[in-house]
């Protein structure tokens, strides 16, 4: 029998689980729900869609629920409600956060004899396991997390917020001499400025004052102003044609020391088309282990840094061993 | 109180677990177990070396043995037998045999109520993790693996026994233009010479015909027939200095496809100054994980692909969560 497996919210992230769920034998999706008017929306592979507000009926029907809001409003309070009925899976992403987010649903699942997996994605996620995995077998050492290139949502909204932008779409990029240095194993010390660039592709309204923009742009504190920051002004139509994709990725370098003053690099990267698409990936394989887990009488709220490998693979262990190990 | 280990066999590995040991707080080394004369072992930091014969007497000093012999004849016999009295970790690496290792490590250490982790280092080991979750979170894809560019024990034994040569060393090489096509994501079909080339320095005895080492090398079959080869006489005192080390290393690549027909690549890649070390540190992290899963009751013989990666980690899950989730 498949996992039955439940998406709340319905944005690039739930249209990602839809499709991923397609990726894997084991698991069904039961259907959407939305906060919206059911009617107004359509999905992909036409599942059902259900209003949000009735969810505690499909409590029966549902393995596990996959959470696709946002970190900032939604999640903070959807995934401790839902672990009530539900098994849960989410991608709270504020990293800072995390840890009073993980007691908030902790305490609600332990209650309810639910599991729960959050931060799920791929960092947090991913690059979460690549740098635990990576000090751990090289204790003496650094870690470094560089992001890029791709598509940073916030430093976009950001950039439209200024006066006289129609449009824009902002790059992440690594600085090739700050990764080039780690990857020698010189252990460099390095600010997030001094690891990122960033790079604008921005729309200005007929009429605008292009330099008053670049350098409202140039000059934003936190956003762009510690940042290498390149501004490019290009037509709407070059915006859509160009820039129209969400890719993201970046690497997790560990560099350390064994005894015998031996020095090894380990990285970890990710070149990523779809931000959205493989962080729903992510997330459906961490449901096959929550459903796993919850019945073997586990309760409560994990991580992916607390998830045995072979509970997130739709294959069974012996195979597992025999092919990949 | 640290976790006291024993170091069984005190070869390169051996040494390396010693000197990994001195890198985690939370375990010290109780001594070295050899099959050799004690009297004529030194240890790198003075600890204490015995008989292999009187191993069971220190069934209650020590929490976990890591065991430090060869795949061959040494780990078969040694790791089911010592599993008996200890908790246990190996490196077994013949890969084809695994299943029944685990399967005899397995019996022995439940009837025991011991726990075992075989098959640790990094392939078996942090390769496999790559290559678990690797087509975990891409189950539409192609895992590729590439070793290199490394010393091959095996490859440089094979020459040394050719009539005429007094010492050689085999790098095994990736070939660029393949990892290059994998990377961007074109999931080409490549058997294992087609992965790799070989790289030979070889060191000719006086008057010895080097065309016909050169063609013997070339023609060997499994070893170099179906690769492409280079070989490069030089003599005894620049092998010393520029081949003397044992560096390895290589890359997991897979390559996949999301539902919404967008591709992505995860790169997981080691690049090793001291294969021995590195996997000593591996084995030294899946000691502290066997630890704890036999203090909590969980016997039997285990992978790293079914360890909670917290576990393998000297700190506590709650400041793994805040710092590296």
């Amino acid at each position: 029998m498949s996992i039955r497996i439940g998406i709340y919210g319905y944005g690039n992230l739930g249209r990602g689980v839809e499709l991923a769920l397609t990726q894997n034998d084991d698991m069904q999706a039961v259907g959407v729900f939305t906060r919206r008017d059911p009617s107004t929306l359509k999905t992909l592979t036409g599942i059902p869609v259900y209003t949000a507000d009735e969810v505690k009926k499909y409590a029966n029907d549902i393995d596990v629920m996959i959470l696709c809001g946002g970190s900032a409003t939604d999640l903070p309070t959807q995934t401790p409600a839902l672990a009530e009925h539900f098994n849960v899976v989410d991608s709270f992403d504020t990293h800072a956060k995390i840890p009073q987010h993980l007691l908030a649903v902790d305490t609600v699942s332990k209650k309810s004899g639910k599991t729960a997996i959050i931060s799920a994605g791929w960092d947090p996620g991913m690059f979460s396991l690549a740098r635990l995995y990576g000090e751990t077998v090289l204790p003496v050492g650094e870690t470094y997390t560089f992001w890029g290139k791709g598509v940073s949502q916030g430093h976009s909204d950001a950039i439209r917020r200024i006066e006289g932008v129609a449009d824009a779409k902002q790059y992440t990029i690594p600085v090739q001499s700050a990764m080039q240095a780690v990857r020698e194993g010189k252990n460099p010390t390095l600010s997030t400025a001094e690891k990122h660039e960033r790079e604008c592709f921005v729309v200005a309204k007929e009429g605008a004052d292009k330099a008053r923009i670049e350098r409202e742009i140039k000059t934003m504190p936190n956003y762009f102003a510690d940042y290498n920051t390149t501004v490019h002004f290009i037509s709407q139509e070059e915006l859509n044609e160009k820039h129209g994709g969400l890719p993201h990725g970046g690497v997790v370098i560990r560099s350390g020391e064994t005894g015998g003053a031996h020095k090894h690099v380990v990285e970890y990267s990710l070149k990523l088309d779809s931000n959205a698409e493989f962080t729903a990936s992510v997330l459906v394989a961490c449901a096959r282990a929550v459903y796993r887990l919850n019945g073997q009488g586990v309760t409560g709220c994990k991580t992916i840094l607390d998830i045995p490998p072979v509970y997130l693979s739709g294959k069974n262990r012996e195979e597992l061993i025999e092919k990949l190990l």
